[in-house]
């Protein structure tokens, strides 16, 4: 291992001008007029894996159908890139990584201080689109297996690769195609041991942490119907049962005034907190004024750091997101629309199920609703479209993935990471972990201030290159187990 | 009278021809590739009263300022037509005559049967668009003039025009034209003893009517604004005060179950119900089930007829119209957007005012956001929009010109006139009665199943030429007076 790690930091440069070739490539999913460099990025993978590394198998996996984009144009999906990195030796243990190899949109104009597309050194950061998200930890992999390769080492345990195009764009295909070639090849899934994720951040600026759990969600769709047409409220304002106040009506129900779900026996099945979990929320590294600034808050709902992680990452929430059907331009429209549809979701967390939130969400609309009904307040009709989301979560003191990224991350660091649960679902482990019935490990390689999404995308170049010795650790600390 | 009358009567394919002249002007204000119609049809009109009438005056008052359309072409608004018809006697009461040319946009694709441009007889129907609205009252005027002019007889009293090519475009200018006019020429409108207005419907199809009051509008934009920045419901919801649950919670108090206005004080303003009044309600004709058969509603908040009219006409009422800066999209989008704004408006009545409606709502929001604030239940700010416009009422039973009006529909139609009220505003009455500061009425010349601003929009044959009738007995009638 020590000679790989002396290559990381001799080959620091080489490192960066590969990433530099990646960010090169304006592999945005989301545009007509990149979705050949989507497809490019996928070609210039199989050439680095083809290339550098030896007796490697590397191949596309189509996704199937096209999609007509806004302009007109029909294209096909860029495909999910697979491989095995070496020769697959069946007495070792095999660890399948994902990463996605698409990035959201850039220009300069966006308020870009540098080209988004030219890898750009200010100070000891590397800006640029994907610098962090996710081509740093993607291209950070590959060079690992280039130096393994060019040490001539084999891997310490036996890497799948899954690599997929379509990310930022809602992943569309991915579960698709993954689970059609699990129908081929069960066997290439079920011989994976552990999943491995970095798409994911640190949780401050400062201290390294692995994620263990993220929440799901659960979408609703409340349609309020009422007449065939939308009206001035001017000529029928008072007459008629709007949809409008109907739809407010149960949205304002959905919550209480501190916050919380106001939907029954919702609370009850969230596992209770235990002394042991308490306790890893109160040894975490968290600034809640830095927290603040980052969003632009002067107040949030706690003014405790255990209450306020709980919050984002252990307890449910529901969130109002808007109304389809209404009046949502600026200015004025005295309308009384005759269909809405509100949009609200509930984040969820062990020991809920999608079964029982979608059913006691049902029950609650459909009794506040009948309520209304029947005492005259009302004879709109409604109908309530919940969709169901899983969410993952693995104990990370009895896993060995964890374990192993856990010491990789104090040999490289010096420091004991954080575990940190992330608020959001990303539904790709979800979809990994349930496909290879794996424990699967979150090893974020930047920063929370990188600005994934945002104008000068950054990594530093410290997470970048310390980010491949840890991945390098935490091989070497897999064949252990 | 008796051979004006006789002239409409025989004149009737005459009257057809000249407004299917007016309806093949495509005079939609609202498109820029029809705006150079709007201005050809307020030149056929010159034309029209130039040649026919003889010792009238016809100008046209230019709108200031230009219009930037989303096509990026920038054009002159169309002129608002000023006329005096024959030579103003000053022994003479004076009448003035709104009325407007330009039209709503129309497309044989849209799901006409015919040509929208090309006035067609279908049964006892005269299709096209602006044939009810607002072409066929305005050319009906136009041709009475005539008639009188080719019978060689004098106009019962003077009579002033002033005609409008943006009323469909939210009467962009009308009212800084014409008080610009009034500045110029004070004595041109204080000259006049009575307004009237053809731009409405009968209350059915079955029975005239005469409209005496609208409704006013207070239209109010709450916004609540709370982080910098839109955040990830996954990441932060839970945490953060979310703007639209403070904007759900207020748009929920504004209403009660019952539909009525929360707000404390509305209704204590309201101007009670004299018998009088309920009176005219009772005996209107309205048939509930043609009316809700119309709008394709099961229900309403009322099943009896005074209190249905009461809501429409004479009953403040409130409606949400919407929330802009939410998510209102098809679809989903998990975000809490960090500013939305709550759009709602309240219909307002006698004896309400402008300056107490808008300090109620004020004081009321800012009662429930100030009480959330010291619960800690929110952090987010708030601020409040609130725009106050006037109603228009007259009373009926000791107005002359609506005498003139009744006694006018009772000879043509051999009934009496319901005396209707409209539940939205027409913002140009209450613009003519604060210039004039004379009594207004509106007679509709068509029924409420014209589809002024729909497909196949129409007007009865009989309620054109038997309209244009009732224009020539109102002439004589407020001779009278």
């Amino acid at each position: 291992m020590a000679s790989v790690i002396q290559r990381i930091e001799t080959g620091k440069e080489e490192a960066i001008k590969l990433l530099a070739e990646a960010v090169a490539i304006k592999s945005v999913s989301a545009r007509s007029d990149t979705r050949n460099e989507v497809v490019r990025m996928a070609e210039w993978i199989v050439g680095q894996i083809g290339s550098k590394c030896k007796e490697s198998k590397v191949w596309l996996e189509e996704i199937e159908g096209t999609e007509t984009f806004s302009d007109g144009t029909t294209q096909k999906y860029p495909p999910l890139v697979f491989a095995e990195i070496g020769s697959i030796d069946p007495k070792k243990k095999t660890l399948l990584i994902y990463a996605h190899y698409d990035v959201q949109p850039a220009e300069r104009s966006d308020g870009w201080d540098t080209d988004p597309w030219v890898l750009t050194r200010v100070g000891d950061q590397l800006r640029g689109r994907g610098s962090t998200d996710d081509k740093g930890p993607l291209v950070g992999w590959l060079q690992v297996f280039n130096l393994y390769n060019e040490e001539n080492r084999d891997l310490p345990v036996n890497v799948k690769l899954v690599l997929e195009g379509m990310e930022e764009s809602g992943s569309v295909g991915f579960d698709k195609t993954i689970e059609k070639h699990q129908a081929k090849n069960p066997e290439w899934w079920s011989s994976c041991d552990w999943c491995v994720v970095s798409d994911n951040y640190w949780l401050g600026t400062e201290k390294p942490c692995l994620s263990y759990g993220l929440r799901g969600v659960t979408c609703c769709e409340l349609a309020i119907e009422g007449p065939s047409c939308d009206l001035h409220s001017g000529v029928y304002g008072g007459a008629v049962f709007q949809p409008v106040d109907d739809l407010i009506y149960v949205m304002s129900k959905l919550k209480g005034a501190d916050g919380n779900s106001l939907i029954p026996g919702i609370m009850e099945e969230v596992a209770p907190v235990t002394a042991e979990e308490r306790g890893m929320y109160e040894n975490l590294t968290f600034d809640i004024d830095d927290f603040k600034r980052q969003i632009g808050c002067d107040e949030l709902r706690s003014k405790d750091k255990v209450q306020i992680l709980m919050d984002r990452w252990r307890n449910p929430s529901v969130s109002l997101h808007g109304i389809q059907g209404a009046y949502s331009e600026p200015g004025f429209k005295t309308v009384i629309p005759r269909k809405v549809i509100g949009k609200f979701s509930m984040r969820t967390v062990p020991n809920q199920t999608g079964e029982n939130v979608t059913r006691r969400i049902r029950e609650y609309v459909d009794k506040l609703m009948n309520e209304r009904t029947a005492k005259g307040e009302t004879s709109n009709k409604w109908s309530l479209t919940v969709e169901s989301g899983n969410w993952f979560y693995v104990d990370p003191l009895k896993s060995d993935v964890f374990k192993a990224a856990h010491e990789a991350i104090k040999q490289v660091w010096g420091v004991e990471p954080d575990y940190t649960r992330e608020g959001g679902s990303i539904p790709v482990t979800v979809t990994l972990s349930k496909l290879t019935k794996k424990d699967l490990c979150l090893i974020p390689m930047g920063r929370s201030d990188d600005g994934a999404h945002s104008q000068n995308e950054k990594i530093d170049c410290a997470n970048y290159i310390e980010g491949m010795k840890v991945f390098v650790a935490f091989l070497e600390n897999l064949k252990k187990f």
